[in-house]
C-alpha cells in the first residue's frame, strides 16, 4: 500500500492535523510502527505514545499539542482503522467461485448463487444453502441444515443434521455445531443417553470462533441471539439461549438451559451454572462463576460472583485479614492485662 | 406425532390422572409448552409449574391435586420421556449403510458387519472395527486401532494410532483420542521431548464429546472406564486412568497420571493436578482445583478445594469480614479508652 | 523388546548397580511394574519405591542401599528412559514417503525433499514447505503458508493463509492456527468486525497440543517464540507473543496482546488478561487469573494472582478466619464485662 496522509483522511471522513501530503507504506501497532507507517490510538489512556511513536500518521479521536506524527482525526478510531483494513488489507483466501470436483453434495440440496464450496466439503441430503456462500475445504454439514446467505465456514466446520443459521453468520476453524447435549439419566447404576432431538439455530450476523462447541437442545432448540459474537474455545450447552449482540469472549462455559439477555459481555474462561437468567447488558468479570441470577446490568465477578464492588471491597478485606488477626491477638493480650489489674469481679 | 395419552403411558408402562384419551402432537419442556404437548417433571422443585403449563399431559412421578392437564404416573419421568423421543422423535442422520467410495481403508482393515462409512473416512492400516459401525465423513483413524462393536464415531473425530475403543462407543465430533501427551525434558536449556508411546483405551458404553482431547500414555496408557460420560473440551492428559460410570462435565481438565474410582462426578471447568487420587462417588463442585488426593464420596468445592461445608462456612465468614474488621477497629478503641482511664500500670 | 540390563546401560552411557546380565522384556512405571520390566525414577520423592518394585531394573540418578532391582545410574533418569523410547519403543505411524494421490495440493506450492502427504490432505495457493514435512490425511492448509523443515502436522490440523512456521514444528490433531482475532467496534448498537489482516508466526522447535486454538494478529503478527512447548486446548488470541522456550499446559488462555518472557511455565486452566507483560522465568499457578504485569521470576498464584507467599499465608489467614471471628466476639463480651465493671466514664 503507499497513500498520503490525505487520501486516508479523506476516505474516511476525518480532518487532518500536520503533514497532509506525507506518504504512507505500511500499518502497524503504536508501538511497533516505523516511519512509513500509518498506526491508530483507539484507548486515550495510551495518549502519549504519540509523543513517542515513530508512526508518520496515527488515526485518533482528539489532537494532541506534543504528537510527533500527523493526526487523523475521526469519532470511532478503533472502527475508522478497521474500515481502512477492511478496504485495503490483505483478505483471506476465500475457495474460488464454484463448486470443488471433489465437494460431496447430497440429495436434494439447495445451493444459492455464487457458492465457493471447496475441497472435500461434504453437505448432507436435503440442506439448504443460500447466496454467496464460503464452505472452505474440509467442512462437514449434515442432512436438512438451513443456511442464509453470506455464511462463511472455515476448514473443519462441523454442523450436524437440522441446525438453522441466519444470514452473515462466520464460523471459525474447527466450530462443532449440534453435537448431542450431555444429558443421562441414571438407571439401575448406569447412565442412560437421554437422546438430543432438538437443533442449534444460529441467528444473523453471528460469529464463532475456532473449536467452540454450541451443543443441539434436549429438544426445542439452543439458540445464538443475532449480532453476538463467540470467541475459540467456548462451550455452549443444550437449550441455552443468548439474546442479541452478546460478546462472549474465549473457553467461556454455560451449561443447560441458562437464557442471557442482550448485550451481556462474559469474559474469558467465566462458567455459567444451568437453568440462570442473565438480565441485558449484564457483565461478568475473568473466571467467574455465576450460580444465580443476574439482574440487568448486573456487573459481578469472582467465584462465586457477586457484585464488582462488593468482590473488590472483599479482596482488599481478606488482603489486610493477616493484619487484623495479629490485631486481634494483641488486643486480647491487652484485654487480659486489664483483667489481671482489675482483679477478679465481685461475686 | 400424533398419539393419545392412554398410548404413551402404555408405552412407558404408566398409569394416567386425567384426560385419557386426550391427543397429543407434539413434544416440549414444560415452561415452554403449547396446548396438544408432552412435557415432563423431571425435578420435583418445578411440580408448581403443573399448576400453570398449558401442555395437554406431563409425565410425572406423582399426581398432584392442581394440576390442569393429564398425568401420566412413572417412577423416572426423565428416563420415561427419553425412552418416548428415542423411539418416536428425530434421529439422527447417520451415512447409509456400506462404504462410501471416496472412504480410504488401509491395509489389512477388518471391518465387521454392516458398515456405514461416510465420505472421505481415512482407516489405517491393520485397524480392526467391529460390528454396525457408524463412522461420519471426515473421521481419521490411525493405524493398528481397535474397535469394538456398535460404536459411533461423528465427522472430525481423529483416533491416532493403536488406542482402543471398546462396544458401543461414541464420539461426538471433533473428538481427538492418542494426541501426545504433553512430557519434556529440560536439557541445556531446551525442553526435549519424551516420546508417549502409549495408548488410549476407551471401555464399553463410554460418550465423550465435542473438541474433547484425551492423550495417549506416555508408556501403558490412559484409560476411560466403561459407562463413563465425558462433556465437551475436557482436557484428559496422560496416564489418566478414570473409574466406571464418572461423568466430567465441559471444560474439566485432568493432570497426568491422576486416577479417579468409580462414580466420581467433575462439574464444569474443574481442574485437578496430577499424580492424585480421588475416591468412588467423590462430587467436585465447578471451577474447583483439586490439588490433594480425595477419599471416597468427598464433596469438595473452590480453588483450593475443601470440603463443601467448610468451602461454604468460609465464603459465609469471608463475606462478613468487613464488618470483623470494623468491629476489632471499635474494640480496639473501647479498649485504649478503657486503657486511658486505668492510667499506666503499677510497676 | 529383549535387552540385557547391561546394554540398556551401555546404550544410555550409565552404571550398572546389581545384575548386569538380568533380561528386559519391557518398560512401564515404577509402580505398575513387573518382573521383567525396566523402569526409571525421575523424581527422588519416590526413592521408597525402589524398595518395592516388581521391575527388574530401574534407571536412577543415585544408589540407594535396599533397592529389590538392578539399578542404572544416569545424570538425568527421565531424559535417559525417553532416549531409550524413542529409540527402541513404538513409533508414530506417519504416511509414507510420497503424495496421497487424493491430496489436493494448489498452485505454485513448494514441496522439499521426501514429503509425507496423507490423504485428503488440502494445501493452498502459494504455499512454500520444507523438508521431509510430515501431513497426516485431513490436513488443511492455507494459501501463501510457509512451513520449514522436519514439521509433522497430524490430522485434522487447519493453517489459515499467510501463517509461518519454523523448523521441526509438531501441531496435535485438530490444532486451528490462524483464525481471526476476536475483534470488534461498537458502532450504532451493532459488533462490527475489525479485519484480523496478522499472521501466526511459529518458531522453531514448537509443539502444539491437540485442539490448541492461536488466532492471526489483527495485524502484524501471533508469534511463539522458538522451543515453547503448548499444551490442549489453549487459547491464545490476536497479537500475543511470547518468549522462547515457555511451557503452556492445557486449557490456558492468553488475552489479546500480552507478552510473554522466555521460560514463562502457565500451569492448567490460568488466565492472563490483554495487553500484559509477564517476565523472564514467571511461574504461574494452575487456574490463576493474572491481571497485572509479571517482572522475571515472578511465582503468583490465586485469581487474582498474587506473589505465591502471599497468597499462601492468604488462604491460611481465610482458614483461619471462623475462628478469629468467634475471638472477637468473645473479646467483645469480656471488653463490655470490664466497661460494666469500670462504669461511665468521669465526664
Amino acid at each position: 500500500m503507499q497513500f498520503r496522509v490525505r487520501d486516508v483522511a479523506e476516505f474516511l471522513g476525518g480532518t487532518v492535523v500536520g503533514d497532509a501530503d506525507a506518504i504512507l507504506t505500511g500499518i502497524s501497532g503504536i508501538t511497533e510502527a516505523k516511519v512509513g507507517d500509518l498506526s491508530f490510538l483507539a484507548n486515550p489512556k495510551y495518549i502519549s505514545h504519540l509523543a513517542t511513536t515513530l508512526a508518520t500518521a496515527v488515526i485518533a479521536s482528539e489532537a494532541v499539542p506534543d504528537a510527533r506524527c500527523a493526526l487523523i482525526l475521526v469519532a470511532n478510531p478503533d472502527f475508522a482503522f478497521a474500515k481502512l483494513v477492511g478496504a485495503y488489507g490483505p483478505k483471506p483466501m476465500h475457495p474460488p467461485v464454484g463448486i470443488h470436483p471433489t465437494a460431496v453434495i447430497g440429495e436434494r440440496v439447495t445451493l444459492g448463487a455464487e457458492p465457493r464450496i471447496g475441497a472435500y466439503a461434504v453437505i448432507g441430503d436435503g440442506t439448504v444453502i443460500g447466496d454467496r456462500a464460503v464452505i472452505y475445504p474440509h467442512v462437514v454439514i449434515g442432512g436438512e441444515v438451513v443456511i442464509g446467505n453470506d455464511c462463511v465456514l472455515y476448514a473443519g466446520v462441523v454442523i450436524r443434521e437440522r441446525c438453522r443459521l441466519g444470514h452473515r453468520v462466520t464460523l471459525q476453524p474447527g466450530a462443532v455445531l449440534g453435537a448431542d447435549g450431555f444429558g443421562y439419566a441414571l438407571v439401575d447404576g448406569k447412565h442412560q443417553k437421554i437422546p438430543q432431538v432438538g437443533i442449534v439455530v444460529i441467528e444473523d450476523d453471528v460469529e464463532i470462533g475456532a473449536n467452540t462447541t454450541i451443543d443441539r437442545a434436549r429438544f426445542g432448540r439452543t439458540k445464538i441471539g443475532a449480532g453476538t459474537k463467540i470467541d475459540n474455545l467456548v462451550q455452549i450447552a443444550h437449550n441455552v439461549e443468548t439474546g442479541s449482540h452478546c460478546l462472549i469472549i474465549a473457553q467461556v462455559g454455560i451449561a443447560g438451559s441458562t437464557r442471557l439477555g442482550h448485550y451481556v459481555t462474559l469474559a474469558g474462561q467465566v462458567g455459567l451454572a444451568g437453568h440462570l437468567t442473565v438480565g441485558d447488558q449484564s457483565q461478568v468479570g475473568g473466571q467467574s462463576g455465576v450460580s444465580k441470577n443476574l439482574p440487568p446490568k448486573a456487573k459481578v465477578r469472582g467465584s462465586p460472583a457477586q457484585d464488582f464492588r462488593t468482590a473488590l471491597a472483599q479482596e482488599v478485606s481478606v488482603r489486610r485479614l493477616a493484619g487484623t488477626q495479629a490485631q486481634v491477638k494483641l488486643l486480647e493480650a491487652r484485654l487480659a492485662e486489664l483483667e489481671r489489674r482489675l482483679g477478679p469481679a465481685a461475686p
